[in-house]
C-alpha cells in the first residue's frame, strides 16, 4: 500500500485578503517542493476570525478564494484542503466551509461546519459564531489514494459522534483546519486531537492558523500529525510553519488489528446513527493525486 | 452544593484472595480516615488478571468478596465501588463484575464489564477475556450526593457510546476500576481518561491495581481523578498509594455553562443511542453517604 506525503501550512493570517491568498498560494508551493500531495491549510485562512467580520468577507462558491484555491490545485499538481473560508450562499447565508480540489482543480468535497463555536468562558474566551453563521446539514467524506477522508472543521472536533459517523462510513483519516485560542489550545487541543485518533484508529490532521500577535483572535497554532496510536508525529509551534508527515494505511491496519475495537462496539447495546440518509455524503470514486 | 470527598486505592493485588481482601480493607480504612466518602478499589482486586485464573478465583454475588466489600462500606461508613471481581452465576457465567455498596451496606450497583479485553499487539500484550468471560448487557447508573454515577470497567473506557450514553441519562461522574498494562498504559491511559471527562464534562476516577512485578500480568498504576476540564487533579505512581480528591458539582456546572458541548450536539443529524429500555439501569433515588 502506497504512502501518501501531506502537508499542513501553519500560515499567519492577515486582515488583507489578497495577502491572505498570496500567502497560501506561497505555503502550498513550497510544501509541493517538498514532496506533498495533500497539502491543509488552516480554519479561515483568508479573513481574521472574528464574527463581526465574517459578512465582509464572506463569498459566494465559486468566487475568488475557490478560484485562487482551485489554481493552487491545478497548477502545482497537488490535492488541496482549503482550510476553511466563510461562504455566503445564494440565500445570503453564511457558512464556515471547507473545499477539497484534486490535483485537476475538481472540487472533490465541500463541508460546512457543523457545530458552531458558542462558547462563554468568564474572563478568557467569549465567541458566538451562531449569531452571524448558519451550520452545515451533512459530513462529506472523499476518498484519496487509498484513504477515505473526512472534514471537520475546529469545534466539531469536540463532538465524537461526528468524527464516530465518519469512521463507521470508512473514514481513516480526519481533517480538521481549526483555530483554537490560547484557552481553549492548551486545556485541549492535542487531547482532542489525539483522542479522535485513537477512538477511531484514525490519522488526523489538525491544522491552525500562525499565531498573529496583531490579531483580535490569537490562534493557539500547533498544528498535528496525529497517527491512529494516536502519537503525534508532526507538530509545529506557535509560528508560521509547514509541517509533514507519511500517511501509512499499513499503520491503519496494524492498529485495527492489534486493538479491533471498531469490530468490538457493542452495537447489540447501542450505536451511533445518522438521522436520515442525507447527513452522510461522499463520492464513490477514489482519487489518484500522481506523484 | 457539597463538595464529595473521594478516594482511589491504588493496592497491590496478590495470588491470596484472603490477603487481597484484607489489604482492600486496610486501605478503605485508611482512606476513610483521610475523610473519603466514597471509595473505589481496582479491577480484580481479589485475585490475579490471568484469564486461566479466573474460573479459580469466580465466586457467587453474595459470595466472599461481595461480604468482605459490604462489611467494610458498613464497618466504615463509607460507600465503595468494590474494583471488580470475577462473578460466576448460577449458570456457571463468568462475568468481570463491579459492585457499588453505601455506607450501610446496600448494594447501589452491579456493572458487568461490557466491552471485553481480546487484544493482541505482536510481541507486547495479548489477551482473550472472551475466552472464558461473559459480557455485561446493561450500564449501570446510581445516584450519590447529587453526583449521577456511571461504571465502565478497564477496556470500557475505549468505546465512546457507552460514557456518551450514560451522560445523556444523567452521569457527571464515570467510574473506571482498570488495569492498563505496560503497553497500553503509556499510550492511552492518561489520554482516554481525560478524554472521556473532556467530552462528557464529567469526572472521571481510573483506579489501577498497583504494580507487582511478580505478577503475570503487570498493571500500569497511576490511578487518576480527572476534572470536567479534562486536568488530572490527583495522580498515583506506579506503587501501592492512596490518591484523594475532592469532587465539585459546581465544577461541571461551570464547564458545562462555558463550553455547552451537551446541549450542542446536533441530534438531528445523528444520536448516541441505546439498542432497548434495559441497557440503561438507573436507581432513581439519591443516596446520601453522610460526613
Amino acid at each position: 500500500m502506497k504512502k501518501l506525503p501531506v502537508a499542513l501550512c501553519q500560515m499567519k493570517v492577515t486582515a488583507d485578503k489578497d495577502l491572505n491568498l498570496q500567502t497560501a498560494r506561497n505555503f502550498v508551493e513550497k510544501a509541493v517542493q517538498s514532496h506533498a500531495r495533500l497539502v491543509v491549510l488552516p480554519e479561515i485562512f483568508n479573513a481574521p476570525y472574528e464574527a463581526r467580520l465574517f459578512e465582509q468577507y464572506a463569498e459566494p462558491v465559486p468566487g475568488p478564494s475557490s478560484i485562487a484555491l482551485q489554481s493552487m490545485a491545478r497548477d502545482f499538481k497537488v490535492a488541496i484542503v482549503g482550510g476553511s473560508i466563510i461562504e455566503k450562499d445564494e440565500t445570503g447565508r453564511l457558512y464556515n466551509t471547507s473545499l477539497v480540489f484534486d490535483h485537476n482543480g475538481r472540487l472533490l468535497a465541500r463541508h460546512r461546519k457543523v457545530h458552531l463555536f458558542d462558547v462563554c468562558i468568564p474572563g478568557r474566551i467569549v465567541f458566538q459564531e451562531s449569531r452571524v453563521l448558519s451550520s452545515g446539514q451533512n459530513i462529506a467524506l472523499f476518498k484519496l489514494n487509498g484513504f477515505t477522508a473526512a472534514l471537520l472543521i475546529c469545534y466539531d472536533i469536540r463532538f465524537p459522534e461526528i468524527a464516530r459517523l465518519a469512521v463507521l462510513h470508512g473514514a481513516d483519516l480526519l481533517i480538521v483546519p481549526a483555530a483554537f485560542n490560547l484557552t481553549t489550545g492548551p486545556l485541549h487541543w492535542d487531547l482532542l486531537m489525539r483522542s479522535r485518533a485513537v477512538d477511531n484508529q484514525a490519522y488526523v490532521l489538525a491544522c491552525s492558523p500562525a499565531r498573529n500577535h496583531q490579531a483580535s483572535y490569537q490562534a493557539w497554532g500547533h498544528s498535528a500529525i496525529v497517527d491512529p496510536w494516536g502519537k503525534i508525529i508532526a507538530q509545529a509551534g506557535p509560528g508560521e510553519e509547514i509541517i509533514h508527515g507519511l500517511l501509512d494505511p499499513g499503520v491503519v491496519q496494524e492498529v485495527r488489528t492489534a486493538l479491533p475495537v471498531l469490530k468490538q462496539l457493542r452495537t447489540d447495546l447501542y450505536e451511533t446513527a445518522a438521522k436520515h440518509a442525507g447527513v452522510i455524503t461522499e463520492r464513490g470514486v477514489d482519487n489518484e493525486i500522481p506523484h
